[in-house]
């Protein structure tokens, strides 16, 4: 009788030991990047005011926070985000800091979104974001720093597209869209709907230039040099060309840092998070079907809090990235060496120092608590125990073999 | 203009950088004691079912903790406690695992509790539950890996407390009181209220034996022997004999094992968790007027889910501990050596491998994101930058005094 289903929510789930072992080193590893590269670890609240998420220029949708009325009568959310939280802590707590910025986290957030991992409520995000550095020069350094701490992982076959905020804005400014009609413009570009963006530009009398580049949108992605020189055959206003100039030079740069070749472009990216205004990118690998990465650039967003300052940053699906790994066959936990304690009768006084002097080097080192032998070598195979130790009264270690173990029972 | 107070609900709290570093180094190494004495980490999720707390033997109170209406009618909660939910875990999903199961969490639990954590509604849990060892063997590893892991991260002046549900249980079951008298009574040992409990015996017409030692109860603490012997005098039922001889025999076992010398026993002692069977446990620091770790034996409770095994486990709450360690001015986060690289125009396509060779040993390597020699000089100042380096196109790496610097310019 497997009640699993009925115990648990639904979306969530139990980490049990491999997976829970597996977790930790991933973060851990992360975080060691992270902070490698100058970033510092703060940490939010699961819960916050449902109005921080939900007023302009915040995520569009309300409806997929886990919302509970608080005792004095307001509305909380479960961080459905992590960037806005660190924003809000930013503006408020540490504008005398000293600029650039450099944060990191690593937070579950919670969504009631079937679109996001593979239906999960409860997911875990790590990431980094970088306040106070206008130019491209952060939004390469984030770029660099997110390719980076994948591969470090092992991660193979990452391919990071980026697209441009301002690009699609630029169209939807030129085309003065209401709020509605852009956002069914966007989901229709989300879903590549090809035949269903020429339908709403010939149903709204679009003029024939921007339609075709509308209607193109959707298939703008591949190499940087093929994305970048299609569009410039395109009619670009002002604000279009200067993000692809953005683009260009950013991508210019990771290249030459050495870690270009994973780049591509894909001007008709859309992304789910409203508080983008520049750069945005997308991370996976063709190994899986899934957004391991996302960030770019929200210059806007402190702006809420009454802090000028700009911002860029991105966040890793950590589950995203353990299925990856694992379907890749690059996730390896190193063994400890275990020793198991016979006769653990804690006898002698001068057991905590033969104990101690065992767990040098970072051994796992146990009391046993079984008595028959039987169950002692089920517990040594399954436990994978290396050695058998009896400590004695004056505190010397002797090392039993388990044959002999046997032998004098 | 500090708004704070405005963004952030009651009762959860921002980690800024240092304290966010202080606690991952203190997570970091309870955890890898927990490991190196045998515990296996597992996570349980934030959110679980309302039910699976305050159903008996569970919790006593629904009303403090965070409740919500899932998609599905469902009453969910944010957990307020890590171990019913392992307890549903290995009653569900690990029972063909090997025993005594030893596991290890470090979990964030939400209460709205003002006598809990300086009135914090969120707060973070670090624990072992070991499952299998009916034996005071149990009770003794569990009390010698809690002692442990709070002497390993420099917590001075421990006192651990030991109490025994049976003990108090037998009182109440020769009483034969019922539940809201028992909860009454509870409240006035909790309280230490001694004229109370007497007002209770008389209004109650306790008999004489019973009575004499019910008031004297809340005062029945110190040290094992004085406690031991003093309770002896009274009369004592067979399970409050039997009660005594298992707290007299773990007590004996943490003493040979070396770590006697801060054990006490409190007999009144009233634990808030209604799933304990056996020996409980609390530690305090003199240093700081909070309980920092709690624990004892639960018998009964993966009976609920249809399991019939033992276990006994402690928490240690995070932030009193580091709140303890700080007053002893116990706590100390190693620094990293932290290098700037200036010129970071990401010239050169050798930059990766300068990089990386400069990370080696796990320094701190930035790139410069400042263009004014001012700026530079304040940002090396307040992030305490060791080194100042020029990474050239040829990728070597070239060192700056920072006095050179300023004359370039």
């Amino acid at each position: 009788m497997d009640k699993r289903k009925v115990f648990l929510p639904q979306g969530v789930q139990d980490l049990l030991i491999d997976d829970c072992l597996l977790r930790r080193k991933m973060e851990d590893h992360l975080m060691e990047t992270f902070n490698q590269w100058g970033y510092m670890e703060v940490s939010s609240p699961t819960l916050e005011y449902y109005d921080l998420f939900t007023k302009p220029p915040m995520l569009a949708d309300g409806d997929n926070m886990f919302k509970m009325i608080d005792t004095n009568g307001k509305i909380l959310v479960m961080r459905p985000d992590c960037t806005i939280p660190i924003a809000r802590m930013v503006a408020t707590k540490m504008k005398n800091f000293v600029y650039p910025l450099k944060l990191c986290y690593v937070e579950n957030v919670y969504r009631i979104d079937k679109e996001q991992s593979d239906q999960k409520r409860e997911f875990r995000q790590a990431g980094v974001e970088l306040f106070g550095v206008s130019s491209v020069k952060g939004d390469a350094e984030i770029l660099v720093t997110a390719i980076e701490s994948l591969k470090s992982m092992g991660l193979e076959n990452l391919t990071v597209e980026l697209g441009h905020m301002k690009f699609l804005g630029a169209i939807f400014d030129s085309l003065q869209l209401d709020k509605e009609l852009k956002h069914q413009l966007l989901r229709l570009l989300e879903e590549k709907n090809i035949i269903g963006i020429k339908e709403m530009t010939e149903m709204y009398g679009i003029d024939q230039e921007m339609a075709q580049l509308l209607i193109r949108l959707p298939r703008m992605f591949g190499t940087p040099q093929e994305v970048l020189s299609e569009a410039k055959k395109y009619y670009l206003t002002k604000e279009m060309e200067e993000a692809l100039e953005e683009l260009q030079r950013t991508i210019e740069m990771v290249q030459k840092y050495g870690l270009g070749e994973c780049l591509g472009i894909d001007l008709g990216m859309v992304s789910q998070l409203e508080y983008y205004t520049g750069i945005t990118f997308k991370g996976f690998t063709k190994d899986l079907g899934a957004v391991i990465l996302s960030g770019g650039r929200y210059d806007k967003l402190l702006g809420k809090f009454g802090m000028d300052c700009t911002a860029t940053g991105f966040a890793i699906v950590v589950n995203k990235l353990t299925k990856a790994l694992k379907i890749q066959g690059n996730v390896d936990v190193p063994r400890r060496k275990h020793i198991l304690i016979l006769d653990s009768q804690y006898r002698a006084g001068a057991v905590k120092e033969a104990v101690d002097a065992l767990r040098q080097g970072g051994n796992i080192v146990e009391f046993c608590m079984l008595k028959d032998h039987e169950e002692i070598r089920e517990y040594m195979e399954r436990r994978q125990v290396d050695e058998l130790v009896r400590i004695h009264v004056d505190g010397q270690i002797e090392n039993i073999s388990i044959h002999e173990n046997s032998e004098n029972r």
